[in-house]
């Protein structure tokens, strides 16, 4: 399945990067493929490996800030291998041939 | 934690209600304090014991359907347990004094 | 159109819910049906009159805070008037058909 | 503000891409500056901006079908426009330096 999530301390005050790069840092010494973009994060694998990620960023966030924010969306579609990158291929290649 | 979630397939056409209905059976069986509303559930308790709850939905779903659209949404706040109830109570006492 | 949305701010600290405290007067002020929850506030209407209001809280909550964190989650049917109420009725009630 | 916002059919069958297609059609075709990832597209402009561009993308969805799903996020900095590449970019800054 691929995972969008976001995590950001809500009472640390309006910069929340370097606290943020303490999550990435997590997320990639895991093995799984993923993919950041400006909002979020989208990662790739089974439930439980995904999830394990994600908690280990909520741990290591709430040691630094009381109050946090998380927010987790999954598209998961059975017997298929998305790859993260093949999703936003296949609707780029759709919409090119309907140019044609 | 409080955790508001929605689950529902994408692959079976426009009513879901049916799908819905399995996964409310799952989440009134855990011991968890839950609260439906219109457009999801909002379940509190440990981050193991909600993840496990909001997997054995998924699970259940994908039994019957083959793709599914997940979003979790998570409050964490340290050392308080909020109770589901609080959070809209607090808001509402305080507009009712500042109206005073 | 139902509308689940949240609207916090994330600069000023670990207690929000005076913010929101305002934020609910707006909603509250507006003709349309609506739901608190523990985690946000579905919303039914048009697009527009829905977008106004979530304007509104937005412009109101942007006087006090630097920095806000918006989410929205739209389930729109088409000809379709749901009512808030009957979406959680119509699952729940297939729940006990099938548990008879 | 920068917006992730995510839309798709869910009455119209397992594969949505050809409906996705049609959707980066009129995001490409606007004047904003975005991102397409695995899971949605992050567009950056002012509210009334982008809010037209999501609200011709759910114009265009609802002419393909009867349901559909839309996810919207906001992140919204008084005084500071981001740009899209600039976060990822903030908090990737942060990791290396915390790691020299």
């Amino acid at each position: 399945m691929i995972v969008d999530f976001t995590i950001f301390p809500t009472d640390v005050g309006e910069s929340v990067s370097s606290y943020v790069a303490e999550v990435f840092k997590i997320i990639e010494a895991s093995d799984l493929p993923y993919e950041h973009h400006a909002m979020g994060t989208n990662i790739e694998g089974d439930w439980d490996e995904v999830m394990a990620v994600i908690k280990a960023c909520r741990d290591r966030m709430l040691e630094q800030a009381n109050r946090i924010s998380i927010s987790i969306r999954i598209d998961e579609r059975k017997g298929v291998t998305n790859g993260i990158e093949k999703k936003v291929a296949s609707a780029k290649a759709k919409m090119k041939s309907s140019n044609a």
